[in-house]
């Protein structure tokens, strides 16, 4: 087995951490208990171990491959991708409305993340529809709805994200592409668009993409973009397919890794103007392509979490069958497995560490997000949605930042093996190298972080947060075990560096853009590191109270035991990073900025 | 120009911290003065950014091929390896008396940089050949020097290391090959070596393997490994070439980087044995690869700092041009271009510090190095010596591991452009990952710097070295600039945290292995970015007092003043990790091993 969804830990997380019994008494989770989690993930997990995994070495070695316009993808995709529709997986968390299972966010951000375990290239597209789902589903008329919707939410078609173009990247302002008003209400769509991911494929028959373009007259910058669907084939007043609109494939890039995934250059309007329907009210796209993206930014922070677990899976294997050199403390009397090596251990608890944490950080805020869509009581909403926008930038930049160091380290523990592409731990590499750039560099996650999250409401909401640290901190002091009192440490002074840092920000962002942005990613990066041991804090207590009991809850004792240790390697050694990463941000903002331009 | 060699900073480091006029006093090195050292890097640059840089991105697209034993290497390499051997670049280090140049390691270290940024795949031969050179004049008998050591001093042969088999990797206890004593007094030789940088290629006439091997009847381990020089064909006695040896290349590996590199896999003695040539004495074959070893480790610390640099240029380039969104101070009222932006500022500001701190700490390490072999007084070659050999480990370990981040920020700057391949960042991504593997992991770099650097003499030159660092903060407490006062607190800081950490390590390596080797890579880490901070403090130094003088010593002021406001960037964001380290080390080793083998 090439991979093995790591049920135990999302199940944990699940129930003790987000809170599956607590969500499912929300109105239209009324099914979707622990018992019924269960049952979906192990579903989810058999079908991503036995159909998707296996694609995932073949793919990276055939990319997708592009001829007149056609792309065909990597062998084997067409046929996991039927199956994957057919089973309703890209229904799982949207509306039953327009056939999907309703399920809450947290069961399917574990499906998710196991997806894109199997096969980071083959999720994207499963990825880039539930964003355009989200989009349709918040900001479309009920026509276009009732067109579309349901073929989406089926993986009868799929979506695509259609933002970027050659000079217009994190500055949407810089977008061009235009639309023509129609007298029929259409527009007629014309631009160069690039990066998009699945923009042309072979796996449905259908592709929906979602367009960012300016309207003849439109404001400049961002204030006069609005968003439109435009499909690769007209759909008849039947819902059969019709004629061929005028967008078309002109190339897919060759990238470093994500091979099997076509990035597409999709030209509009060639041949007279790509018929594109307006979602939502003109000149409103940013908007809508907002809640387009903060869907896809939390998946592309699951991304980082599922890259990491498959390629930790990968070099605890190895390390398992290598054998070099003897244990320096004499206990086994010849070579013996590498996992056995100080070091060894290290570079792997760092991977599990990491990996842990950032799992139960996602499960925490997509609970969030349940709550703040289905929660009765609107000041409950308000507070979970906060909570949630809180840590969507810190789920995204931080996970996938720890992605790439993850899927690094697991190229070391491999050694000279790691570098030969056979192997399979440079795919990771390369394949985990590109999340901290698409849907929003960890730059722009940290700019959202410093700007929107944190200034605007002048650090209220991160103070909110920190108290529920705080919390955390007083049940873990009536615990006297060493574990939880060298986790309490750490917790501690991570959440007082992150309290100086949020006071630094919330303080000097207008008064001092430079100094408050110059540490934006690093704030973000402490950010995510404490609201990560956190949780893992929250599974201390968990686990210590689960052994405390005759049946340890029916949990596995070694999994609690493993829960703990995992975590107290978190604190001493990630979490304990967080007071020098304050010291760089408050004392050590004017040497970011102090070479002239031209002096570099 | 797409390298262009960092002349002014490699001169600075020369002049004022590993102090070439100081080396030129020594017997040997008489005409090696500044000057001297000038011409030759000017000279140097000129034939790396003209003649060598051209190649690296073809060579990465256009690999070395095998076929039928032979291996073609890539586009331009052949006729460019005939100029550089022409040119009498390999010579460089080596003696006069072998037709060498004779010149200093602190100016062939900045020379072995250029050429590395130019092209690290083309580099490695020379590389290989360096160590091989090294291992024969330090231990070769007067016949076999006679034989090799003016043909690879003047390139016309190339040089190979042969250490690994597939089940002898870093511990090379577990090596098998054999070799069968003749009565003529040669070896046969037979085993299969895998990983062999340059085993074979079309570059020179004949290829000089160092070989690893066991004598019949041998002992078991490491005292039973004997070094052999192999040669591809056999050399007439009147020194031309004559028959073909019995070793063949059956095959070159598919790697994630450095691809225009061949790295074969040789089959020796399969026609009865490959004629082979002892080293030295028997047995005593990896104390001798270890000189090899040591010249090699110190040249991949500097291939590390060489790809960082290239990296860095690309970066700044990019961000020069690519105009994208207002700064957010308001100072430009449009979009701008990137490195208008504090994080990009951040970015390219990290690996800019880097890379000059791992120069300067590389530069006055092989000034050590200089004295050690050149100097008169005996008790200075010994301390110099033990200061080059505790440096070693950190220039490979530290370098090596800050060119994968580095690296890594190069492809960040570029956005998404950075994941094409086209763009050419991701090739350094790719290339410098194997940095941190050959020639040792840096988990073996750090069991070098525990066992035998530190804790052998109980942490005595660790201790020696920390004083010397004490020094430097007593003359920059002399200075009243907010820069040489935010340098001197962190370097104090890290200083403090190191001692505690060479405590540590000497006091409890032989009572708590598992909880110093634990720390280990930590240790090297902090060591290395102690070390590095320190040579950029003593730069702050010399720059305010260059600038104090009426023509600052004919420095550039613009280079002195970015020297500074980089040696601070390097301080406040990297330097001051170091005490979060001394944490992680002698506060968390247990929760390293804590967890069980059956548990991961």
């Amino acid at each position: 087995m090439s991979y093995t969804a790591p049920l135990k830990d999302m199940l944990f997380d699940l129930r003790h951490l987000a809170g599956i019994d607590e969500i499912a008494k929300l109105p239209g989770f009324e099914e979707a208990g622990f018992d019924t989690a269960q049952a979906v993930l192990e579903e989810c997990a058999k079908f991503n171990e036995g159909v998707v995994a296996p694609l995932n070495v073949d793919g990276d070695r055939n990319p997708s491959t592009w001829r007149d316009g056609e792309v065909t993808t990597s062998p084997g995709f067409r046929q996991a991708y039927a199956q994957f529709a057919e089973a309703g997986w890209q229904g799982l968390q949207h509306p039953a409305e327009f056939g999907g299972q309703g399920l809450p966010k947290a069961v399917g951000a574990a499906c998710v993340e196991m997806l894109n375990s199997a096969n980071l290239s083959f999720a994207l597209c499963p990825l880039l529809t539930d964003g355009a789902i989200e989009a349709l589903l918040t900001a479309a008329s009920d026509d276009v709805k009732a067109v579309y919707l349901e073929k989406l939410v089926s993986g009868e078609w799929t979506g695509t994200m259609n933002l970027t173009e050659p000079q217009a990247g994190s500055d949407l302002a810089l977008v061009r592409s235009k639309a023509e008003p129609q007298p029929d209400g259409t527009y007629r769509i014309s631009g160069t668009k690039i990066f998009i991911t699945y923009g042309e494929h072979d796996m449905a028959r259908n592709i929906v993409h979602l367009v960012l373009a300016r309207v003849t007259g439109a404001p400049e910058g961002v204030k006069g973009i609005s968003l439109f669907v435009v499909p690769k084939f007209l759909v008849n007043k039947d819902g059969s397919l019709g004629q061929r609109n005028d967008v078309r494939c002109v190339s897919i890039e060759h990238k470093l890794g994500i091979k099997a995934s076509p990035t597409a250059v999709l030209q509009f309007g060639d041949a007279g103007g790509a018929v594109g329907y307006l979602v939502g009210q003109e000149n409103r796209g940013l908007e809508y392509m907002f809640i387009m993206m903060n869907a896809a930014r939390y998946a592309v922070g699951v991304q980082g979490i599922a890259v990491a677990e498959r390629a930790y899976q990968k070099a605890v294997a190895y390390a398992k069958e290598r054998v070099q050199s003897r244990p320096v403390d004499g206990s086994i009397n010849a070579s013996a497995p590498i996992i056995h090596h100080p070091d060894v251990k290290r570079m792997l608890m760092t991977m599990r560490a990491y990996t842990e944490g950032c799992r139960a950080l996602a499960s925490v805020a997509a609970a969030a997000y349940d709550a703040a869509h289905h929660h009765p009581d609107g000041e409950v909403r308000r507070q979970n949605q906060a909570f949630y926008e809180f840590m969507v930038p810190l789920v995204k930049g931080y996970s996938t930042e720890m992605s790439i160091e993850v899927a690094s380290l697991g190229v070391q523990v491999h050694g000279g093996m790691g570098f030969i592409e056979e192997t399979g731990a440079a795919q990771y590499y390369r394949d985990a190298r590109i999340l901290t750039i698409y849907e929003g560099t960890t730059a722009i996650q940290a700019n959202d972080l410093v700007g929107r999250k944190t200034a605007r409401d002048g650090g209220q909401t991160a103070k909110g947060i920190a108290a529920q640290v705080a919390a955390t901190e007083g049940q873990l002091a009536k615990s006297e075990s060493p574990q939880a009192k060298a986790v309490l440490r750490r917790l501690t002074a991570a959440r007082q560096a992150f309290l100086e840092v949020v006071d630094f920000v919330a303080g000097n962002t207008r008064a001092s853009p430079n100094a408050v942005f110059a540490g934006s990613v690093p704030y973000l990066m402490l950010a995510g590191n404490l609201m990560a041991g956190w949780q893992l804090a929250r599974s201390v207590i968990v686990a210590e109270a689960l052994l405390a009991q005759p049946d340890t809850g029916g949990e596995d004792p070694q999994f609690l035991r493993s829960k703990i240790a995992t975590a107290r390697f978190y604190a001493d050694h990630i979490l304990s990073r967080a007071p020098a990463i304050r010291d760089a941000i408050v004392e050590g903002a004017e040497s970011v900025t102090a070479l002239p331009v031209d002096a570099y």
